[in-house]
């Protein structure tokens, strides 16, 4: 199998950071998403909607989505567990992840799609007034969560799941957005730091 | 166990279709989305973040987010498997589920909430210039999910799947959007009809 990898960007580092917790290595294939090639054909062919991560397995069959390719990984080699371990486990991972995406992974990218110079050929039309609306969204967001983490060293009680690793990489996406983490997170900031401390995170 | 409902909104209507085609009954709580009662204190006691459903186990846990209530259901009823079978199978559901999501039940969404003049107080500020940039959005996915269903039964093989739950109800959702489904788009349109003579559509 091979990995379709888009370096720097968010989703592409998901599966990277969750492969390197999983302890497995699949060979990449860098796509320079700098230089537009994930609109390539070579990419196109693969996933007509352009985005990476892709996986391509042995006999060509392919898989989209981030979150697909790591639940692949995840039933192939389920342990350590990153989804979850019981019903209630697995329930409340995919609960944390779907907030970590969808409150703050996605408001933090809609920031930066829709308000960063270098995002005018990615995101057609601009539209500078929700790029600006998302900030807000992001932030209310870590508030919530650092209530969360007051009584829970990860997203999900004591183990690291998907929800950490999507949590963090939100995080980073941050800096780019423009968005500032409020200094009083002291719950946020500590786990924050212990995610990036873990080696995965140079993924 | 009870579930806080929310009436006609895309993603009650996904856990009640779920669940009618899994044949389980949770007796439901409703809350009246249009005199925005999941702003009420019991909501948000609940989840903070003030969304439905919200699925409140005897022992008082709670589930938020429409796919982790599903995915919860799932492990304790796996059959009919909804979120796919072996790896690859589930790696695929969640592929297209996703794509569901992302590409088509969130661009009608936005559309719907950032135009409707229903949504001024739910979704603030309303930015009609983006929820305008998400018609065609949703559209252009619809035409590579035309592609896809034309040797594809349902949205992953031969056997529905959430994927499809959500597909259906995104394209129900794209008439208060106004959004029109293109007529040429054949296989969308058969799977859609064969979603919607389902019992569960009325669910």
């Amino acid at each position: 199998m091979k990995l379709y990898d888009g370096g720097r960007a968010p989703n592409p580092r998901r599966v990277r950071v969750f492969l390197a917790e999983k302890g497995i290595e699949v060979p990449l294939v860098p796509v320079d998403m700098g230089a537009l090639a994930h609109k390539s054909d070579e990419v196109t062919a693969r996933n007509p909607l352009q985005r990476l991560p892709i996986l391509e397995l042995d006999d060509g069959t392919v898989l989209t989505e981030t979150v697909a390719i790591c639940r692949y990984f995840e039933e192939l080699y389920p342990e350590p567990a990153l989804f979850g371990s019981d019903a209630l486990g697995k329930a409340r991972v995919e609960m944390w992840q779907r907030r970590m995406e969808f409150h703050l992974l996605m408001p933090v990218a809609q920031a930066f799609r829709h308000i960063h110079p270098a995002m005018k050929e990615w995101e057609v039309p601009q539209v500078a007034a929700w790029g600006e609306a998302n900030k807000p969204k992001a932030v209310d967001f870590l508030r919530l969560l650092d209530e969360h983490l007051a009584d829970s060293e990860f997203a999900v009680g004591d183990s690291l799941s998907i929800a950490d690793i999507t949590g963090m990489i939100a995080i980073d996406f941050m800096k780019p957005a423009r968005i500032e983490l409020p200094g009083e997170l002291a719950n946020v900031r500590r786990w924050y730091a212990a995610m990036k401390a873990r080696p995965s995170a140079d993924a």
